[in-house]
């Protein structure tokens, strides 16, 4: 049986020797939990493991964290540090045992305050961003991680059915998003995956509204982007549905989304490429008299994080293996108006893709 | 009357031109949410606001975000870009247009990706990490921002205070942590701080442990630490009771950690260093027989982050302000066994200190 820490180790040195570089190093986040399995805190603390293209491991731990350290199972050398004392030192340590020239990092997580402290303890390290190569490892999900996918997004549709039946004209937004976690949270969520929108009216035209002290009134659109955390995975899930009546400009608007929407399900398949996705299903609102209320991409992979590789989005030319998933997200944004955002997570298969959100995306208009 | 923006724009100025740097240069967190008073993610996106010595800004704006952007009333050049074409030519032209040479950014929320992109935009420009500068402006508390904490602080006792009493042997920490999450947003908490920690026995000994399908048993101390959000402020208490019954030997543990912190709230004082507290409170630790089970410092600065400037450890010779608050948080950590922490958020005073935190403190056994 193999270790699978080993195993995981393995395939991160298999990344450094492909991009010619001595040692991947990693800051707690969705790579680390991934290797070492356990979720650990990142504060003001650094906390690095470095994987090195030739085998070896070695990591600088907070010494507050050794004991929950010890229960990875970690074989490497360990510099640890305290507070009182602080971490230059084991900086100096770790890179004195690696004896690195070039290392890569995931440019989306290490702060500059890590970055700084591996170039003070070796000022000639060359530091590269591989984030993309690195969090390419994430892409295809393993049956159990869909598995908690699927979980996630259980929760998450139970938790907006809730939500959905108990709105009533005079809701605020505040009340309705606090309404949506407390659901979320006792239908059995471990986390939000990330803060929710839940906008009505004009502002569901910014893409990422903030709730407002404001009541939802007859005729708004009302959306809600949301999702839950279960077993370290996320849903990310949007509808947006009509308080009390839709005009027909509004009815048109949806269903031109609802209609990218559909054909990202429609074309999405093992071998198709990011780009050819988001040039299929922004081409349907392209196509439509509502091209100019475009504001962003056709979604992002989904996994240990609510935005991964793979990007969806005209100029991305990787091709998509079965067992990733992102997110089919196209949207209209009309400024002072209204925003329509229809966002199901997809996972790709050998013969097309499944659709692991299920909640129906017909237009919808509450009665309340 | 003021305009709060530029008000904010001059203090982040006023830094540059101490530094000697030419700009601060900041990105989505919470020195962003203070100066621009509305939050945005930080995702995939870079999204920049500089402020230079010189009293011009500029700003880097993810297209998607000018709709909310414009509720900022930012009037200096904004350079906004697409996820189609990518943001290299945003930074070039916003680096063009600061024409600077050194800049100060937040070491521990700027992440390498943008690091990267302002090398690549302007290759000799100096980056230095001024987190501990550009923070200190967060480091004395409004009396809105206190009354905010206040209120999350209120959240955070009424759901603990309903957790604890709804224990019964057999529950698991994971249990019991979902139920102490329900109550938090339940009692008002628009978000948690931080992901709650509940363990118990031996887990309790980690102090970052993570809830665990267990069951609590008679005798183990069981540990909280958690928080409430609200208003954009943090709580963090941390409280351990014990289940059923408590040995001589736990009780023992437990009062030398009270002692600990009950001797932090009588120094702690306006003028006094940050070393001088951690000395006073540690050194309750080390005087006890208990002295070997130290982990950690004293505590650190409470705001808009869970863990911010001041750090409350020896060392640390920055002289703590009326208006500061800060954790005050003993803990002793016996491997294997158990851990007893006693977090409360005090707030520096000219004449001394107050608690924000009221939940009982005294050794309690849960009878259940």
């Amino acid at each position: 049986m193999t270790d699978p820490l080993s195993h995981r180790f393995a395939e991160y040195g298999a990344v450094a020797k492909r991009m010619g570089v001595d040692a991947i190093v990693l800051v707690p986040g969705p790579n680390f939990t991934r290797v070492v399995r356990h979720p650990f805190m990142s504060h003001e603390r650094p906390h690095v493991i470095a994987i090195c293209a030739d085998g070896r491991t070695a990591a600088i731990v907070p010494n507050l964290e050794l004991q929950s350290w010890g229960l990875v199972g970690f074989d490497g050398p360990v510099f640890d540090w305290r507070d009182q004392t602080g971490y230059s030192t084991a900086f100096h340590d770790f890179m004195a045992y690696l004896a690195v020239n070039k290392i890569a990092v995931e440019g989306q997580v290490m702060r500059v305050f890590v970055h700084h402290a591996l170039k003070t303890a070796q000022p000639d390290v060359q530091i590269i961003d591989a984030e993309t190569e690195i969090s390419a490892l994430r892409m295809i999900k393993t049956d159990d991680e869909i598995a908690a996918m699927r979980t996630a997004i259980d929760i998450s549709e139970r938790a907006l059915d809730l939500t959905l039946d108990s709105i009533r004209l005079g809701d605020t937004e505040k009340d309705i998003e606090q309404r949506l976690i407390l659901n979320l949270f006792a239908q059995g969520a471990q986390d939000h995956a990330f803060r929710p929108i839940v906008a009505a009216g004009e502002n569901a035209a910014r893409p990422h509204a903030e709730a407002r002290d404001v009541a939802i009134k007859s005729g708004d659109a009302l959306l809600f982007d949301f999702g839950a955390r279960w077993g370290g995975f996320c849903a990310d899930i949007t509808r947006t549905v009509f308080v009390d009546h839709v005009t027909d400009d509004d009815a048109d608007i949806y269903n031109t989304v609802l209609a990218a929407n559909r054909k990202g399900h429609e074309i999405a398949r093992a071998g198709i490429t990011a780009h050819e996705i988001d040039d299929a299903v922004t081409g349907v609102l392209e196509t439509s008299p509502h091209a100019e209320f475009i504001r962003t991409k056709t979604g992002h992979g989904l996994g240990r994080e609510v935005h991964e590789a793979p990007y969806i989005m005209r100029g991305n030319q990787m091709v998509l293996p079965a067992g990733t998933v992102f997110t089919n997200e196209p949207g209209l944004y009309v400024p002072g108006r209204l925003g329509v955002r229809i966002e199901d997570d997809v996972l790709i298969t050998n013969d097309g893709c499944v659709s692991l959100t299920n909640y129906p995306t017909d237009l919808r208009v509450l009665s309340c």
